[in-house]
């Protein structure tokens, strides 16, 4: 593994003088199984999300587990201002500032990630070396993106759990929490019931003349509670990330459903959903609830949430174990609006990369695109689960949950994971082929 | 015909305070024809170019030619930063100022037509109706490009004339005026042969003490030229016009060689070569040669020049009936920078739509687009002219010119000309046969 820094362009799409302003981003390449640019040995390509790229490296399994099978050469890239490719000084700098942050957006990085590929195929002579693009989430996103836009520097992308359909109104709003509710409820009825249940229970409690200082007693809160809006919101984030990342050996969900149904008899409603939480959260002297609901505008994922990436989650009524929080836009856009003084552009994702009657779009158009899903994801609600077309293929297992395909595998996977993986390996295989043959007959 | 005015975003890719501006974009709309959104009838799109959309509306044919046939709507759309779709201001204030000129390119001004043409489909409750977009020359490539990028938006694309594969190395520099010599060569040897033979002729006048007064003399130039090399450059200019333009039922190229030719016994060269030049340049009492080959840096077509349309076209050495000048891409990008104060971005193009190895990564990518070309014209070198699979197809006339095809019909339009609107009309009709049995389909 070796890092370098390209000099990125700072703006792609303009030519003011300050758009050739250049930063350093960061990417990581790996040749060691490598077959070489005289055999047009593939290239896979990692598209950094809203992490630093080390976290990543340290997460994601599929290219290095696969180079060796494809003689691959594997290289990372970090997204603009994440990690260490910060276009103004530090993150809080570039972050802070109304005139520099406009310029972090999923365009400029598909058009930097094109950049770093163009100039590496070139620097390596390997003009005739395949491209396959792979992410994860907003990583995945932006692997499906890159195929369909820039399909002259990548001949295929394996999108792992992007939910490309939760734009607009695309999805139904309130499908992500439905699919919460769906985990838990399979996991365990009366789990599922008690949680319902712990809302209105909540309620009750807090409205107590002391209420709040019960709660942040029976949490262990590390500072005394100041809403329950905030609190429940906390304990929804709790049951949403453990649905989402409810993967193996671990799985989250079971976990909270045995602390939460397998409390001593006699446990309240309230020692119960604690007892769940701590599953999650972790055994700590003292929970920093506030610290769990508070957003920093320098926070990265915050700001692409609240420019483009306005992906409308909401809780409809009664069909989860929630209490009702509708998806409301015009709010939404009001506290983004008072974050960072402008407004999302909740159509942009749309107009740019499409998503509305996607079979019909791109059913006679676009090849070369995986989308992976597990169905126990919440986020799998807003992903293509349906093939497109004989090359845009949908795969995903019932068992499965955020991004797991991609990452390292263990010994402890299990079988229905191994197999979704081969799936993958076969389609790319027959891309590769398809490719090779092609490249062949054109050059005779 | 009702012209409207679309409250248009000026900067889609960024998200500073700035960006969030808007200027008025105008478009034309024509419903006379149009079979309903009820119908799901057919939206035409014209998308304008470097020029006022009047002017466009004035030679375009192909739309209002065909709407009553499809029932389409026709809807034609003014490019940002030319006739009255200025951002700034007069296009004076538009063009002058380093900071307003960078978002006038070409990846903004498709996003624009996105938005225009979302918006108007939103409005008229036409979400089935497919859209056909239509450009020629710089139009054609948007046009060709847009169906690339935006498939959700247009079904498909008529790309008359587009050059796209002008770019970067993938065509021969000297291809342009290769195709210019050739038309000349065709339409008579001894035209070809006086013209060839002309520029060491003005070489060796212009060398004289008082050579420059005699050219200027015998050019009816309105003031004294002051160089040859300029001189020259017109004349090339006038001939690469003559060829580009090569239509019935005048043919310039024939007219400038009758007059090269049908002079009387004992012209001289200059004497062939003035003739000729006038069959172009119309009969004036004084020629403005200044005027020819000034450029303005407040022209708009000169700015996108010299941002990111870099087209490389040179002259080489001995293939044509020019003396060699090759294209400096050195010398380029410097006198772009003292124009303009920034560099062009020669291979932003290439990175952002592609163009090399176009058939490889085409023929199983995408969809619908017609590229469309006469071979008489110069630009069709940097066109396809290839079929690149069943639904991206080449149409060429051997007799054609420049966007010959989308202007508007006339009675002396010769066959082949009219059988290559026919080929086009019938490739259109079988995309909508396709959708409308696409979306039945799906809809069921």
């Amino acid at each position: 593994m070796e890092t370098f820094f390209y000099n990125q362009t700072l703006d792609h799409f303009n030519y003011r003088p300050e758009s050739y302003a250049t930063f350093k981003q960061k990417y990581v390449i790996n040749s060691k199984y490598w077959g070489g640019a005289k055999e047009s040995a593939p290239i896979f390509v990692y598209f950094g999300d809203e992490q630093p790229l080390d976290v990543q490296l340290g997460a994601v399994g599929f290219l290095s587990e696969n180079a060796p099978h494809f003689k691959a050469l594997q290289v990372y890239i970090e997204h603009r201002f994440y990690g260490q490719s910060i276009p103004f000084g530090t993150t809080d700098e570039a972050m802070g500032n109304d005139s520099t942050r406009g310029y972090f957006n999923s365009a400029q990085a598909l058009a930097d990630y094109a950049e770093v590929i163009i100039y590496l195929k070139k620097k390596l002579s390997a003009d005739n070396s395949p491209v396959i693009v792979v992410g994860g989430s907003y990583g995945g996103m932006l692997a499906s993106w890159f195929r369909l836009k820039y399909p002259h520097v990548a001949l295929g992308a394996l999108a792992s759990s992007a939910p490309i359909l939760y734009f607009d109104d695309i999805t139904p709003r309130d499908a992500y929490y439905s699919v919460v509710t769906k985990d838990f409820k399979e996991v365990s009825k009366s789990c599922y019931e008690t949680i319902r249940k712990s809302w209105s229970e909540i309620d009750r409690v807090a409205s107590k003349p002391n209420g709040l200082s019960i709660l942040s007693k029976k949490f262990r809160t590390c500072a005394p509670l100041d809403n329950s809006g905030d609190f429940k919101g906390v304990l929804e984030l709790i049951y949403a990330i453990a649905a989402q990342y409810d993967s193996p050996p671990s799985y989250p969900v079971s976990q909270v459903c045995e602390r939460i149904d397998g409390a001593y008899e006699g446990t309240g409603i309230l020692g119960r959903i604690f007892a769940g939480f701590v599953a999650v959260a972790g055994n700590l002297t003292c929970y920093p609830f506030k610290e769990y609901y508070t957003t920093s505008k320098l926070n990265g994922w915050t700001w692409q949430v609240c420019s483009e990436l306005v992906i409308p989650v909401g809780i409809g009524v009664n069909d989860t174990m929630f209490q009702p929080d509708p998806f409301n836009l015009k709010q939404f856009i009001e506290s983004c609006r008072s974050l960072y003084g402008v407004s999302p552009r909740p159509h942009w994702i749309s107009t740019y990369f499409g998503g509305h009657d996607i079979k019909l779009v791109l059913r006679r158009f676009a090849s070369n695109i995986i989308f992976s899903n597990g169905l126990r994801d919440p986020y799998s609600s807003g992903g293509v689960l349906e093939n497109l077309s004989d090359t845009l293929l949908a795969v995903h297992t019932v068992k499965g949950s955020h991004c797991l395909d991609i990452l390292t595998a263990t010994k402890t996977d299990p079988q229905w994971l191994i197999d979704q993986r081969k799936v993958e390996v076969k389609i790319i295989e027959g891309w590769f082929e398809t490719y090779y043959a092609d490249l062949h007959s054109l050059s005779h």
